[in-house]
């Protein structure tokens, strides 16, 4: 499958208070989404004011970045969260972002959950459902934008919700399309060029090549850059530029 | 001055995760104004999101009791937030809240600061041009319940908000009408047959006997009800249905 | 097997600034030694000097109640922590509280993990052994409170520190002496004459009676008493009482 | 008055969980103390154990930096803390990051007050006594490092512990021995060469150049350099090897 347009997401406002870890300006000037933190792994209310403002005057869509309630491990530690407090935490934390965004003249416009509950919500249907209820509560038909065939997408659309697909052009996917774990030899790529060129691959055909060397087909609608690596903001000017290079669209999908 | 009608408000939903502190369900059926806590003193989300469904129910008007961010000491320990970071903290907490507000039909219909930020900006300048400030980031012009002559009243309608006015039944007020600080002697009135009295003056003459027995006027839209001690709420039912069989309407002020 | 004597444990401390959980004061007066909170689930800095005072005083034994950082979900939230940062956060934990028992004349004599991080350690030897690690941080061979067979005991003694076995009189058993999982039917017992009658069979011949009848073998030199429900502290004076009435000692384990 | 010796102190450990803000490891091979952040402002228990065994490793001695609690504002939120918890939540931070010095086979060998907390007790009497009491609740007498003159060390001195002075080569001093507050125009150097030669003066002769131009005589046994600005590791090298050329030891003041 092969796909006119796509849209580069990435992860933005993740410092807390005095700490920063993300190149908010530079990085709004190359992607289309920015997944905003909304308090919770990371994202005090300043940052989130500002991210939100400068991503409204550049044009690139708003969306909230949910996580577990987890400062110390930025997210990434696993939570057996009660579905009932887990979709009143996401509510709450998208509530928080629409301020900012609204601020801004604009608005959320998707939500990602981040670190520990995107792994999570890819398989566990309680979490997924508890996510999606977050989300209807607020009253908004917002899209959720994670893993192609995750479990979040299955239980979203069965309520009515948009499903966005994305992929990760530095990681390995398995012969499955499936993401290579992290941890596992070969999972992260660092090699830039390789990097640039999946992306076009990915954008123009929906193809990658598998961690044992086979082309396999992955639906994607976003292309999710890192932000928080050295080198992170040319590495993504260089796949901005790459893939308009190529003929391809770099917009929202919203 | 007189007042046909007066308001009861009670801060609810003050507990977090495992602890409780107020009888919601029980303070609901009372007040025609809830100040719900909204995660910075106090207030998890799924707490928020029960009370909100609670007094949408009972046709109680949410407001937001913004606060310092202090768990630890329940948002009484006064601090120096810089403007730019309170009046986003301001603004993410109304945020939050509105989601429960909305998802349960209705609307944050006002904002009361808590504890030491509500004492903070009867005098400072400074943190009470940072409330109004988050408060206009939120784009609607929510009425702010506070203090009769404070400088958060001041600054409000300076910035084109409503304010509302309240008075406290149990507490001494100075022949000046300013409240006799918590910690004299005879600053909080335990009698409850004195505060159910108190109440009924405070709403038909908008007069209260102040500590050293003269009567001192006090415009009040809104009667503070207390719901964190013992009997509270065989208070605040006494206090009603004495001010109703006065002629008084109690109804909210919005 | 039986004991001659049993010690009576129970969670202490467990409230965080306004909240307040347990009544610390009456506990204090029937168990002989006391899971103090430190400050991750419950228990502010204030709280555990206060507790820590009392127990001494009353010749209480003082211990660690270790849990995941987690106040919202009050330490009940499962939650996948790296090893290395459980390890350092056990040991944080118990040096924190060390510092109020010495205070007050005593040390900290044990460590109980709290909540979801005790039912964790029962069989997850990843986290068991970073619990063991946290302790052997603090140089003291501090004995590990737990369930009798749990993989933390395992670890322990492999690591070469103490393990105290504990039951529940309040709890079903299954007839292989694990404790029925919460939320099943008839898992907690709530009529204090069973509790009680449980509590005097497990001190001194340690043997309860199974859910499906049978009589089954609980190694246990310690009761573990709930200080959180209505009724908890006159359910321990009970307890305490009909134990001594029996002829059984209770007396702490260290 | 002139020093044969002098102290470098530096904050480190200043990272929170994914953050980072200083270099710990490049500054533990300049200074001779470390304020090491203990969790309430800064520095997670892993952090705090590895600044802890690698500040063992060169012979850096370890000091608690104890700030309120004030993850979002970086302890540098001036908190109205009532005494009684101010004390505890002191004695608690040192009593955390004791296990980690004790783990590496040291000890905490000082104390020093973080941020808007060690601005606040220059002044501030009953805070001070609260920080005072904290220490003493530890049981050891530990120095307290701060600003001579500062009613932190009157009240430190009245109850028997050890007071050291610290001045900073790089902020500017009045005519009367006291910083020129942040914010007013040229309170802070960032002249490298200026830093590094009011360093030795500071070292060798106790004196520096005030603010409008006249020598002022400042007591110090400490100098305190900056860890978390560009450039800060580099400046504090040239500092050091300018002071061991002049003649100055370098050396821990306990």
């Amino acid at each position: 499958m092969t796909w006119a347009s796509i849209d580069l997401n990435a992860d933005l406002g993740e410092g807390f208070g005095r700490w920063r870890l993300t190149d908010d300006e530079q990085l709004l000037s190359v992607v289309t989404s920015a997944n905003v933190a909304c308090g919770f792994h990371a994202g005090d209310a300043a940052t989130m004011r500002r991210v939100c403002a400068l991503a409204a005057e550049r044009g690139v869509r708003i969306g909230a970045q949910v996580s577990y309630r987890d400062l110390a491990g930025f997210g990434r530690r696993s939570m057996d969260v009660p579905a009932e407090e887990l979709a009143a935490e996401v509510a709450y934390q998208i509530g928080a972002l629409e301020v900012f965004a609204r601020a801004a003249g604009t608005r959320v416009s998707y939500v990602k959950p981040h670190g520990a509950l995107y792994n999570r919500v890819v398989r566990d249907e309680q979490q997924a459902e508890a996510v999606v209820e977050g989300v209807l509560l607020t009253g908004e038909r917002l899209p959720l934008l994670g893993l192609p065939g995750s479990t979040l997408h299955t239980v979203a659309e069965k309520a009515g919700l948009p499903v966005v697909t994305e992929a990760f052009a530095d990681r390995a996917y398995a012969a499955d399309g499936t993401l290579v774990p992290r941890g596992r030899e070969g999972a992260v790529l660092t090699d830039a060029d390789a990097v640039v060129e999946r992306s076009v691959s990915l954008a123009r055909f929906g193809v990658v090549t598998s961690h044992c060397g086979r082309p396999v087909g992955v639906r994607a609608r976003s292309l999710c850059l890192h932000g928080d690596t050295e080198g992170a903001v040319a590495l993504a000017r260089r796949v901005r530029a790459q893939l308009e290079e190529s003929g391809v669209r770099v917009e929202a999908f919203v």
